[in-house]
């Protein structure tokens, strides 16, 4: 593979030694293995700093009297030393792409272009809350989707994002919607997380979210709807016929007894679904080799059927469909030329890696996070042999163990 | 923690330094976890050689048309070889006792021995075959048994095992379970794994496995069944009258679509369930850090409830529940006075360790095997910052892909 400033300019057979001594660099990757950088397609990556403070409890206990009331007292600080906890584990374990829905969204960007990292951001906005804080959350979402769409040398791009149906009256979803239409953005919201939300949405509003998001015009714009878990197929086909995009999120949808999403009936359907995390606290960590592995087993066990989500679909769901979900298809989520060099550097010689019968099933079923040697975003390494190049690991664990201490 | 040649004989806070100048070595865990070994209640190690070598095909392919032709290639030669790896790797990922069921038992024993591992072994007998080949895999079973129940300083102890309901007649089993009587030796073996041999079991005996393997007299003598994905309410009061022990192999019983073993009720009625990878060729590593992770998350998302199998549950499924399960919870799965010295210390530094607001959840759902800096097991260190010190992990790897390469 050659790359060119920051691109993908060939690949192919390793070239003569004259070629080669054309480039300013030549890395031999021999007894490894180059695999496009890992998209993480949602999540709220300043909730590091709740990770392990509740776990094990009723969803609404877990929300309403731990994560709210605590999140509730994040500042800027915490959501700046929270994100970059989250970007250096992220780097890490593989991922050159993440898509961010949370608050203080500036900071999230600022940590975003000074650690190299690709990124689809977006102000999630919950309407529980009067006529005028609704209305500046959405200015807020819209200023920051102006100012920071193709910033960083194009690696930040911006979405609109009402938290939820749940959360959003159909008219605050609706100002969303024309905003984005207005500003030719793409749209993120979650969706039939739970049972209990999709009751409640027919009994709010006569329909199940599917409907309900189509009718105020959401799958209208590029869209993109984490979770998908409570989904009929009469859904899953209104899902495809728009295009939309889904976040599957195994990892968290089974910690907080959301369920399993029918992941196999969407990719029967033409869904390309991408792998995501969902936030520190409900899963408990940001690995998305965890979350391939986990997409590639779970259904099999779930519907007992050894063929579903084979190897190679679970590796597309952390790549290529993930950056699809990110509406970053044409730059990222596969090794091309033309795309961005956004690439990881596998070890394979760990014994978990022998004998290489098959590298793909190596990397979904027996890799890890910590087989990841280097790291490359945009064309320039941000890890190498494990070490963090864009960022500095011990100041950022000792910023957030402090942020958190500060709020506690 | 205070350890005199094998044992625990301390625990406590840090003495003074008087008492400290008493040890001969004193090694500082500050910033770190001590943590009991954990113990893998039901595997194949030899089975490493087929790590990846057939993914995501129907059970009975995979089995018949992969798996079993190539393990019939196997001699002593590769399952020495493949034991070894699966050893290191075991090691490498915290696993400090292991149960092992398979044929060439004595390379197992041998490399057991070698590696300073806990182990409880067993040679598997399939009776899918004459009365003299039966009667030749007993006494094979028996000869093991005897020889080597209490070697390695006690480090390795047997039992016996027909391999499952549904590949040994009733006849075979009995057989076991007289030898195991006039032993004095646990059993062990398949039971339930799939909802097609429940079937099977059903039409050939009039009976489900439990009540198959009950009438037999398998459960008179202390007994370990693998999987037992497919019990009803009532077989698993059976099990729970018996005190029959249960190895849960979550990884491998979603990966080949045997299904979702019915773990909290069984916690309910008071087992307490051990954890195993199974063999690597369905898993694909032998790493318990991701059962232990997978335990606590798959039965909320099952059933959707957040509060099932809480991180401290999936922990004890790991090491004392595990101990038990081995027959061996005199000596180790937790860390007492008085217990063998078989313990891990855990690195809680990474990014992903951060803040550390809960250890145990973090070890949890959140650590991952490359945690693991140093392992003991009976008093000796047999990995130190990550490098194995009874083995040569360069030479294991290199002699697992000759011994695989031998015979494709």
């Amino acid at each position: 593979m050659g790359v060119d400033g920051t691109d993908i300019t060939y690949i192919g057979p390793v070239p003569g030694e004259d070629e080669l001594a054309s480039y300013d660099e030549v890395i031999d990757c021999r007894g490894r293995a180059i695999m496009p950088g890992l998209v993480n397609t949602h999540g709220h990556a300043a909730m590091t700093l709740l990770r392990g403070y509740a776990d094990d409890l009723p969803l609404q206990t877990w929300l309403e009297e731990k994560m709210w009331p605590l999140e509730a007292r994040f500042t800027a600080k915490q959501v700046s030393a929270g994100t970059a906890l989250a970007v250096a584990e992220m780097i890490k374990s593989g991922t050159t792409c993440f898509v961010d829905m949370y608050d203080h969204m500036d900071e999230v960007a600022k940590i975003t272009m000074e650690s190299g990292m690709r990124a689809r951001l977006c102000r999630g906005s919950i309407g529980l809350c009067s006529e005028e804080e609704q209305k500046q959350k959405l200015n807020e979402a819209v200023q920051f989707a102006k100012d920071w769409n193709g910033q960083a040398d194009g690696r930040i791009t911006t979405m609109l994002a009402p938290h939820a149906p749940y959360t959003c009256s159909p008219d605050y979803i609706r100002q969303f919607v024309e905003k984005a239409a207005e500003l030719s953005l793409p749209l993120h919201t979650h969706m039939s997380e739970t049972a209990k939300e999709v009751e409640q949405n027919v009994r709010d509003y006569g329909v199940r979210p599917v409907e309900h998001l189509r009718r105020l015009g959401f799958f209208d714009q590029p869209a993109l709807v984490a979770h998908a878990v409570h989904v009929t197929d009469e859904e899953i086909d209104i899902l495809a016929s728009y295009d939309v995009k889904v976040a599957h999120n195994p990892e968290s949808n089974l910690k907080l007894g959301s369920g399993i999403a029918p992941i196999p009936k969407m990719l029967e359907k033409g869904i390309r679904p991408g792998l995501a995390t969902d936030g520190a606290a409900s899963n408990n960590n940001l690995d998305l080799f965890e979350e391939m592995h986990i997409a590639a087993m779970i259904h099999k066990g779930a519907h007992e059927n050894s063929v579903l989500v084979p190897a190679m679909t679970a590796l597309k769901m952390a790549t290529l469909y993930g950056a699809e979900c990110a509406f970053l298809e044409k730059e990222t989520g596969s090794l091309e030329v033309g795309k961005k060099a956004d690439f990881v550097v596998l070890d394979l010689s760990g014994p978990h890696m022998q004998p290489l019968h098959d590298v793909v099933s190596h990397i979904v079923y027996s890799a890890n996070r910590n087989d990841v040697l280097d790291v490359y975003i945009d064309g320039k390494p941000v890890m190498r042999n494990r070490e963090l190049l864009t960022l500095d690991e011990e100041k950022i664990k000792f910023e957030a163990n402090r942020a958190i201490q500060e709020i506690l």
